[in-house]
């Protein structure tokens, strides 16, 4: 059930000169120790820290509100150091047989109260000696006025700001991960189908949205992402939904994807109800070219800059000479943009265990917006789609 | 359609010494704009800010990566200096009559690109003469290399940390924002009473989470909190919906809610399915008196901490004689938790046009879980509940 994959996270480390990693976002806590901060995930502000050690990452510690510590209590958290800060009240019945999730929060609410975040990590770091070493903290998560006083709490130790170890670590994904994105992508895709079955002319663009958030909740996940455009509107990159209604032959364009288990997902498809505009036949059929010569060069060692000139040129010679795009692609994890981003400039190559959505979209005002995007993994030779549909156009 | 509070907010930049101030969450990017920067709610990282002058309000300007532009161009948006920065194609076709929106975003594309976030903010402080100003920057949202970036582009001026200056001015409502909280409290309290309705031995909280989020999603809003236990696990704070199954007699705990119109909802209710435990009934039966007697109290000049004492106080007396709380509820808007804290050390009083969830909640592992909180403006002389159902013990 681990999530993290300590190997890559430890070089990453070793390349930055660190001698233990502190996690602060939500995905980074959730990545390096399982545990769901919730109320970090739904706000911003709220403090949870996870410390990794170098010299041993199984010698982690994290650190909680006393609020979230039934969450840190969870089955699915492998750190077993858990340092909580502040008041909150929770009795127990004298004598009852606790669940073990239950008695794991009981003997957690009987340990030490930190008072405040960083005091609880300041002390995690001191008990493993790490006070004057070089820590890596994560700088995106953490309070400015902690990372202060976290400072003043350990004058010796070099603090670095190090949330890009942590994107390089989780680029590689563990099995566990690979299993929650693709059930993730799957319930995207089974639920763009969900909408499109109750696409018909005088449906509303938040019909289809409501269609599509149900599907996903009926199928375990939580709504994130969910651009739903028909016809001209489809052309703005994020359209949301609104009481615009669908017109015989015009565009429906999803870029979309919910949470599965703290997991992402971000595809795109394209339908339309009655005959469509013959241009948006000839440019819909280029895209999906495009992105499936896209998919077929991907595997190790191919460069991301050569699938991305690829993709371009692809769509150009298919059908949209004036093809122009800045990326066709990113990883996608806990976090919906994950390394590598598909760009012209990236020098980076195509890794085993990289999750990957590859999408070539395409918006023209006036017009619409036509957009296709898969999930895969990418394998020891080549990639394992997660897709159960076809990127092809939907003819309702 | 203004949400944000401008006489408070000035009031705010006042007392703190600020010539002008510089929103980064999404929450206070929003509440300055109108602008809902779809990629910062969704992720950490991504940068959109908004620049509020204190000498004129309403010459504010909005930065935002080239990839949100549709967004920035949304007609709720009532910032009209609009700076973007990246690389994103989008087409247009020749010649093609436009709607609003898309004419707005093509206007905006035509314009400069500032290359990065900071660059395009310094600008934007420049063009307004406050080179040398005091300049309160929201510390949560940027990124601390941005921080130090805008520092060194902005040599003469001093920044200083302000996410306190839009919290204090958060906490009094606009009236579009009451009304949209008003509705996201009644779309959560529909959706208690949908889950409830299916209800019965043997369904499972994932049930009642489904039907729950899949009701909210009908009614326009999106799932955020949900917390769903059923029996003794409803002890634990934050329980998510598992496979435990309802038995009869066993309390079901709701703390739940979720976004309407980027609006937040926070509200708790309990059922039972067949006879309940006479401890529950007398328990839940306290802490629903405990929390009305606080409503109660509540109007403008009241102090928080007395209405704490109040509640606490009177769940005590009603039934529970340990009962302990270190807060009885608090504001709520775009986030889930504003100002006020209605915790005894809190010298504030309540104020015209605060919005409060104001809750009694009692946990007891080995036991269960037991929660009332209703949501509610304070009005010039007492409180506008937004409640449809009452806090009673739900019986099924």
């Amino acid at each position: 059930m681990m999530l993290m994959n300590t190997d890559r996270l430890l070089s990453g480390m070793k390349r930055a000169g660190l001698d233990a990693v502190v996690a602060s976002t939500p995905e980074n806590v959730t990545y390096t120790s399982g545990f769901w901060a919730m109320s970090q995930w739904i706000r911003r502000g709220p403090q949870a820290y996870v410390l990794t050690p170098a010299a041993d990452p199984s010698d982690a510690a994290v650190v909680t509100s006393t609020g979230q510590i039934d969450l840190a209590a969870d089955a699915e958290v492998w750190v077993k150091d858990i340092r909580r800060f502040g008041k909150f009240t929770v009795d127990a019945t004298p004598g009852a047989v606790l669940d073990a999730q239950i008695a794991r929060t009981k003997q957690l609410l009987d340990e030490k109260d930190y008072g405040d975040p960083v005091a609880a990590l300041a002390g995690a770091i001191k008990d493993r000696g790490l006070q004057a070493a070089t820590i890596g903290v994560d700088e995106i998560g953490i309070l400015p006025e902690y990372w202060d006083k976290l400072a003043e709490l350990l004058p010796n130790a070099k603090l670095v700001r190090a949330s890009s170890v942590f994107r390089y670590a989780r680029a590689i994904k563990t099995p566990e991960e690979i299993s929650r994105l693709r059930r993730s992508a799957q319930i995207a895709d089974l639920s763009i189908t969900a909408a499109l079955d109750i696409a018909r002319e005088g449906a509303t663009e938040m019909d289809l949205a409501r269609a599509f958030h149900c599907k996903t909740i009926e199928e375990g996940g939580l709504p994130v992402l969910g651009c739903f455009g028909v016809g001209s509107r489809g052309a703005m990159i994020n359209v949301q939904a609104s009481e615009a209604k669908i017109k015989k032959g015009e565009i429906i364009r999803f870029d979309v994807g919910g949470r599965y288990r703290h997991y992402r997902a971000d595809i795109a498809r394209n339908g339309v109800v009655g005959e469509p505009d013959p241009r948006a036949v000839r440019y819909h059929n280029a895209i999906c070219v495009g992105m499936y010569r896209a998919i077929d060069m991907i595997k190790p060692g191919v460069r991301v800059s050569d699938v991305f000139d690829a993709a371009v040129e692809t769509v150009r010679r298919e059908g949209i000479p004036h093809y122009q795009r800045s990326h066709i692609g990113h990883g996608i994890g806990l976090d919906g943009y994950d390394a590598p981003n598909i760009a012209p400039s990236n020098s980076e190559v195509f890794e085993e265990g990289m999750v990957i959505c590859v999408e070539t979209p395409y918006y023209e005002m006036g017009f619409a917006g036509l957009q296709v995007e898969d999930t895969l993994a990418v394998t020891k030779d080549g990639v394992d789609s997660f897709m159960i549909s076809h990127a092809k156009l939907r003819l309702i």
